[in-house]
């Protein structure tokens, strides 16, 4: 195999693979290439999860403006993220606990093994793992939890529901904050729209991030609170990123700051959409 | 024909296409294409210029930051921008004049018949084209112009003196602003640092935006001035935004400021080209 290709909407985006290292058809179609210039890259059922060379891009957008929101963040819980790549992040602001909650141990173990992006986080004594549907997880917990993070693949028969009003609603309930990513708003339309039409927070954003090897390079992500004012402070977030010491590869203070600016057009489809509550 | 392909170091962008509607081999090969999802594109050796669908993210971030950081661009000055895309936006300026030094007749010939991007500012009674090597055009000019933008191709046989030393100093001399695109510093980082070590100004800065057509998403600018400040000043930009008019699709003023916030791994690269020089 030359060439692994992942098609979206009348466009595709090709990544030249040297060989596949791993593969597993379980509850999900597991993946593991190593590619020509992206480094090892993970595929599930057909779509490109991280490649080495910019998956930091992503979990670091999806992890650190919520945890950087909250002044003690020391209690978090991840919805998929089954490569490890969120709890890593999640760990450099030093939490007391992580509850990952990852309905495929396939991943986790395939990750691991072949990819290691966790860094030795996945096997961190403050982060416990359990293999559980996430719906599930949220509609009977009891605990409280700082930040919530969900890291989910593109909406298909078993990540579904973690874009259900219930789910969100759950979540709401649970956290201080809450933040997923929310696909791409510019060639996947229909999963952004279902998104921002479920994830109904007394308080809501939208903001973006590179990721070259997901559609098209723009990402979304929601941050909501039912709790807490989502604020772009500057000065503040400038001060716990240097408290908390976080060493990082895309994120910067500023970059969180910037990453709310929407380009007009997404600032649009926000407003209608906001407007149809 | 089912799906045209541009290739990028070890990856590659497929879009599917309903039917070539105009190829020419001179200068430089040009084909447009009907696109399944993207509208019309404009091919030129290989390399997509533009889709109607995401093309005004490109235009609008290349012109309208060094437009509305002048009081007052009465004279501008393009260098390529055959398509007529940034004459487009500029003109929502209201200069004065402008002058657009296109090397390539055939190409406003075919996007003027067969894509129509320009909506009429081609033919402006205040835009002169001149078909003429953007290089010799700056050596030899007398005139000033407030604005100066380069919309070249990739770098290549033709375009190459359009990256060049000479090229820029020459910019620098007769304007208030100079900006040029910059390509991917991501996917084409050789490309992006040769601009960045030869374009030398008093003032100078990297500015980032999302055009998903473009290699893998992420592409950049340079604007750099020998006269003038680069200031980021957010009340100043909003209040021409508002005076002068201009409708967009992509580009606010919040936008603008935004841009100018490089994801740390490209920040480094910046410090480090500029340490160099």
């Amino acid at each position: 195999m030359d060439w692994f290709i992942e098609y979206y909407n009348g466009s595709a985006l090709m990544i030249k693979v040297r060989r596949k290292i791993f593969e597993h058809k379980g509850l999900q179609h597991i993946q593991i290439f190593d590619t020509v210039n992206f480094g090892k890259m993970l595929v599930l059922d057909g779509k490109i999860q991280l490649t080495e060379r910019d998956e930091a891009f992503y979990h670091e957008m999806l992890v650190h403006p919520a945890m950087f929101m909250h002044e003690d963040p020391s209690k978090v819980l991840i919805i998929g993220g089954g490569d490890g790549g969120a709890v890593r992040e999640i760990l450099k602001h030093d939490p007391d606990e992580v509850v990952m909650v990852e309905i495929d141990r396939n991943v986790i173990e395939a990750c691991r093994k072949y990819i290691g992006v966790d860094r030795g986080a996945l096997d961190d004594e403050r982060v416990s793992i359990i293999n559980e549907d996430g719906v599930e997880f949220v509609r009977s917990a009891k605990e409280h939890f700082d930040v919530v993070v969900v890291d989910g693949t593109d909406p298909n028969p078993i990540s579904q529901s973690l874009i259900s009003k219930e789910f969100y609603s759950c979540c709401g309930k649970i956290s201080d904050y809450f933040v997923t990513q929310s696909q791409s708003p510019f060639i996947q339309r229909e999963y952004f729209e279902a998104i921002l039409r479920n994830a109904t927070f007394k308080e809501r954003r939208i903001y973006i991030g590179f990721v070259p090897t997901y559609p098209m390079g723009l990402w979304s992500y929601l941050i909501g609170s039912n709790k807490r004012r989502i604020e772009l402070d500057l000065e503040k977030i400038r001060d716990r990123f240097r408290e908390r010491k976080v060493d990082t590869v895309y994120y910067t203070p500023e970059i969180h700051i910037a990453a709310f600016a929407l380009p007009k057009w997404l600032e649009d489809v926000v407003k209608v959409l906001q407007g149809r509550e």
